[in-house]
């Protein structure tokens, strides 16, 4: 990682830089729902609030962050590598700031993602994930051209707008007269949480925090445990491929080891399950990646019995064939 | 139809009704997102707003036209009959409302709509929908128990209800500076375009409205064009298995002959297209007969190019094999 370590001084990322990410986006993202359910609440016996990040633009909370980054920056042309949820936010707020945006996308990335992200006008670039490195190639476009990079997680100015999901679960809880006990979202390089954690903290300072991650991928669990930065064995694989980073962002796990209780850690079954819940109660079209907090609350690791919880769905960009498949695995 | 015909002094539906209506579901009815798409717009070379009544509490609008009706009611119980969304509100309002809940369904529903309605604690008693009466079941459970019968769409607290969508997307589409220049719901017995009719046009005086139906069940299309109500052929069916009413409403036609334009007629294909591409592009789930005015605009039956539009995507109860089987057509 080539980002320096934030001076002491000053925190990484604080709920003002998240408040100001906010007015920075009203208007141009979606304040997405916080749904729940009779059927799941009687299954939990609490209240599970989900924030329905799907129903954002580009289907994911990655817009968020990448429009706040980009409206801050002087160049007038981005590059950004990704698995496609942060591709997808990339183009569609490079193009809505008048930016040229390249792309640096693994050639097995679903194909709606791939799609998604040329139509929305950005130019593709491919690799292979298991042998080239998606930062080497980003960095090479950067040299060539000047243009800005859009990291996927590691910068505060992304966290902060991630963080913009947070701000609006407090105020969509407060409107129904609840307070959150706890709450979860889910973690590849970590800037989702690192955002989300800070802005439900200022309103509910004994919340507590948890990220959640699939089987295999659980790199921000163990680092947490181990009070310092470990990272996954290479090569696997996962459904969750939105949740593929290697290790946790150095400064979004700045953010995370001093908020977060504990991480999650759910197998894959939980997971289709999670996203047929999805479907059939909350009626939202949630890809694997998006759906492992819910995951997590659903099965019973993060425990809802008696309590108000929220859990961050954070994504619906699956192909039609896969989601058909987890639909009749039940 | 033993409903008495208005008084001609008084319209059958005013946008006072639906007014008071909003008054008594606020805080009790979800507040649905009005969704839209850079895709969808880009396709259709116009603005095409969705109102995402899917995630309804209860799966559909129906619960918003069931609770105004039922908060109304002095009985302790309540019967009504109805192929399933009908059916889930009315069985939530009661439950809420502290009535017992007696539903006539038709044997061959959904799965799913069957077993949410006596998940909501409602008596589920099944008939034969080709050779029974559900009306006279329905009447008969009446004479014998004294509850009152909460008819699914003829009904002027039943439109007022369903209305409160139409209110909704008023205020969105005010919050986000636009005119609305046309919309359209599906309709069955015709009260939710009654409703969101007479909401939409209060707001917007020149807007042009529409109901959708399926081939094969396009009363109203036909009931429209030649200026009396007429019934469709017995004995057929329909992917669209909330969309099967005989006939036009009595009350709903008073209304909705004065206020639409004309009645969108939309081939199966056609629905399964509508749903897939809400599935890929807004991220929810809409039931076939949900999808019926989406796929209007989508087919371009309603223009809307140059032109802002609202439909209503009004249900996602689906069973997960025929939504897989949809999803896996395309």
């Amino acid at each position: 990682m080539t980002s320096a370590p934030a001076p002491a001084a000053r925190p990484v990322l604080t709920i003002e830089d998240v408040r100001r990410a906010a007015g920075r986006l009203a208007g141009v993202a979606v304040r997405t729902p916080l749904l729940e359910s009779e059927a799941i609440n009687a299954r939990l016996g609490g209240r599970l609030l989900v924030k329905a990040e799907p129903l954002q633009r580009t289907g994911s909370f990655k817009f968020r962050g990448a429009y706040n980054t980009i409206s801050q920056l002087e160049e007038d042309a981005v590059v950004a590598y990704s698995s496609g949820n942060h591709a997808q936010g990339v183009a569609l707020a490079a193009r809505l700031l008048g930016r040229r945006a390249t792309i640096v996308m693994p050639a097995d990335a679903p194909r709606i993602k791939l799609e998604n992200t040329r139509a929305l006008g950005a130019e593709v670039v491919t690799y292979d994930r298991l042998r080239e490195s998606r930062e080497e190639i980003g960095e090479a476009i950067v040299a060539r051209t000047g243009a800005a990079l859009v990291r996927p997680f590691d910068d505060p100015r992304i966290m902060a707008g991630q963080g913009t999901a947070g701000l609006e679960i407090a105020e969509q809880a407060q409107e129904m007269g609840l307070t959150i006990d706890a709450a979860a979202a889910n973690s590849s390089g970590g800037g989702l949480i690192a955002g989300v954690g800070v802005a439900l903290r200022a309103s509910f300072p004994a919340i507590r925090l948890h990220c959640a991650e699939p089987a295999g991928f659980d790199d921000h669990a163990r680092s947490l445990a181990a009070g310092e930065r470990l990272a996954n064995a290479p090569g696997k694989s996962s459904i969750c491929d939105a949740l593929m980073a290697p290790e946790p962002g150095e400064l979004t796990f700045e953010v995370n080891r001093r908020q977060l209780e504990s991480g999650l850690v759910v197998e894959e079954a939980q997971i289709r399950e999670a996203m047929r819940i999805a479907f059939s109660e909350l009626k939202i079209v949630v890809e694997p990646g998006g759906a492992v907090a819910l995951a997590a609350a659903l099965a019973g690791l993060l425990d809802c019995r008696g309590r108000t919880v929220a859990v961050v769905a954070s994504g619906g960009n699956v192909d039609p064939d896969l989601f058909a498949e987890v639909l009749r695995g039940s």
